[in-house]
């Protein structure tokens, strides 16, 4: 498989004042067009250590992408870099002073002089127009090897790379890179890996490799081959492997999350939701009403901090919050129906409990979230006790939000005419 | 100045799945303790290829910090790197292995026997206790140099890169650096940049830097002096100078966001709020709570996504809907008294809008959001219309809900008995 790497440029990288996103982009693009990205490096806008940066890259890799520093200004210095590399001298390009003229022109804009250091360009190199910005890109060859420069601009260096970059990258690796994501909720990283120890230890192409987000995992599935087909049906026969074993955990692919997965689940069936949120003030909502199309699925919700509202507006009785509380499971249900009934909506979720930092008692510690899912035909209930690190207080409403999603998707045949359901999810 | 290399470590990372969060963390605070950072590496979980990444950080730089790489899993390679760049062996420390166990024991969790590779320390190196996490970090010195190993989620990294070697690094070098961030709302980068236009560009030290977020600005004055005072007053006068043109603007400093400046403003005033949401789905709940001490002054919230809940929960009339329709300015009023009286607060917060993707005419086109401010003696409420990029939903909700907390701020002394207020916050 050839090698591409990335470098990225820019004081304000190394200052920490940005996210190198481009980055990011690149390695998952390359990817896609069938390279191994090994290495990246970032620098700051400095003639010698640049130039040493681009050698190290252009001495182990078969492609170099190179990122920012190709602006107007005087610390832009990566095209100088690139010519002490190459041993050339710059040269001012006739036809990329015309483009940058005519961008100034086209937009009424006047043109400051500085502007024309963009037109710069090593002897030998090949610029690349830039349609969507003022810096053209350079292109350059070192034996075998090639040495691209793009704008550091998030959008210009984007449009480029898919413009030039990209069909010549892909004609020239030949094959192509495949990736299957898994999704799984309930199973940690730890317990996961022991699992599947002999096919995440055994699988090299396609490979199996694990990310644990919060209360996630997701599974990367990835193959090279010839063709699309080729990949595919290997990538099928491994996830048959993956799944044999962790398969009631699976709750999606790609791109889904829990929201997405209930909205376009529930949306299918015809099954509407309400929630009632005590500690998670409103995150769930959020996090449903993300996805488009929520609205025919989440009718609404209350956020309830105060026992008057839970009172008031979800119908819990004040008996039941002197006896039993209001971090317990019958106040969890009692919301979950008021938020049903509320709303005329097929489920209710309620979730209450004690995200911190403080509130906490020896019965009910910070972490401890009670969450119910209601519907005609009944509610279930379950008693959480998520782990309090430094700082937890988002961390336990992000997972009480999560795992509210989960026992709705799980529990939801349960309140259904015709019971179909196996696994999880 | 003393340098400081960080690398990053992660197949997830030069596959492009994940962003290097942590790398900008980094920067950002070792530039604060006085370190320089002046290359940045990335590498994927390979043994030979990080060892020589490690090998070429420590050759130029005189403190390397490795993040990633330090799990449980057999692809965790970085103690294995380290120790062969150290010419070390690994050996299974007690007391790391005795706080791996206690941290399962703990939360009542099983521990699967792969924990255990976490607590392998190259001989001659310190194990940094992770008080967050199951993986312990590393600390090992190389002749006068120093390379610390740290875990790659971000909550764990960050707290031990404070714990351990914040005060380790600001001890070295000596110096200090010192930032304050004043938080705009309302004003625009470009706008800002022409009224700031002399001193964003004249001032050297400290140093003025505008950063753009959704909808808002933070300008970062940065001063390096030899001691605390003498950054102070530097500073201080800086300050002055930018909030004699642009006070009006200023919400809040440093880490406050708009949504904590509105809870510590209106708990110590005495105020309560509920907020009643459409097209926000609950984020302006979300982001209220979110901020520890919300209970005192979010009472409670509705997520009212159809006209049902909007008439039932919040008393919108049917014949204001049927006149004035779901998105105008007397909609959003009705919303906003609707739950400052089911709540019972001082304010209420009405939002209603087209987020969209869909959804938009030609009186409301995506991008449309009406917000009211509603209180005893009165109500405010504006007309937005957000700019539409691809994807623009989450912005458009996002920039909503920073809307209606900035009205909030704004407003709030109109329905108070005295009316002390000046500036917009």
């Amino acid at each position: 498989m050839l090698i591409c790497e990335i470098v990225s440029v820019g004081t304000e990288l190394v200052l920490g004042n940005t996210e190198d996103t481009n980055a990011t982009f690149l390695s998952a693009r390359l990817r896609a067009l069938g390279w191994a990205v090994k290495f990246r490096q970032t620098c700051g806008d400095h003639l010698g250590r640049l130039t040493d940066t681009l050698r190290l890259a252009l001495s182990r890799s078969d492609c170099v992408i190179v990122t920012g520093g190709l602006g107007p200004t005087y610390d832009d210095i990566t095209r100088d870099a690139l010519a002490a590399l190459l041993g050339k001298a710059l040269s001012l390009r006739e036809e990329s002073v015309e483009e940058i003229r005519a961008y100034f022109a086209g937009r009424g804009r006047p043109m400051s002089e500085n502007n024309l250091r963009q037109a710069m360009i090593p002897e030998g190199a090949e610029p690349l127009r830039n349609l969507w910005g003022t810096a053209p890109g350079i292109r350059a060859r070192v034996g075998e090897k090639e040495i691209f420069l793009l704008p550091g601009v998030p959008r210009e260096m984007k449009a480029m790379f898919e413009a030039y970059l990209a069909p010549a990258l892909a004609e020239r690796s030949g094959g192509i890179l495949c990736t299957r994501i898994l999704r799984l909720f309930g199973i940690g990283e730890s317990v996961l890996d022991e699992k599947l120890s002999a096919v995440l230890r055994e699988s090299v192409n396609p490979s199996v490799a694990p990310f644990a987000g919060e209360g996630e995992v997701s599974l990367h599935v990835t193959c090279s081959a010839e063709t699309q087909a080729e990949a595919n049906g290997r990538i099928e026969e491994k996830l048959g492997e993956i799944l044999s074993v962790v398969e009631e955990y699976l709750y999606g692919e790609g791109e889904d999350t829990l929201a997405s997965v209930l909205i376009s689940r529930f949306g299918a069936q015809g099954l509407t939701l309400a929630a009632a949120e005590s500690c998670t003030g409103g995150l769930l909502s959020q996090m449903l009403t993300a996805v488009p199309g929520s609205s025919a699925v989440l009718q609404g919700g209350v956020v309830a901090y105060t026992e008057e509202i839970k009172e008031k507006v979800l119908g819990v009785s004040r008996h039941m919050l002197t006896e039993q509380g209001v971090y317990s499971l019958a106040c969890a249900e009692k919301m979950a129906e008021g938020a049903r009934r509320l709303c005329g909506s097929s489920l209710g979720i309620g979730i209450t409990g004690v995200a911190g930092p403080d509130g906490g008692t020896e019965e009910n510690p910070v972490g401890t979230v009670y969450i119910a899912v209601s519907g005609k035909s009944g509610c279930v209930s379950e008693r959480f006790l998520f782990p309090v690190t430094a700082d937890a207080r988002e961390r336990i409403r992000l997972l009480s939000a999560k795992n509210a999603m989960a026992m709705a998707l799980k529990y939801a045949h349960l309140f259904q005419n015709e019971s179909k359901k196996q696994g999880n999810f």
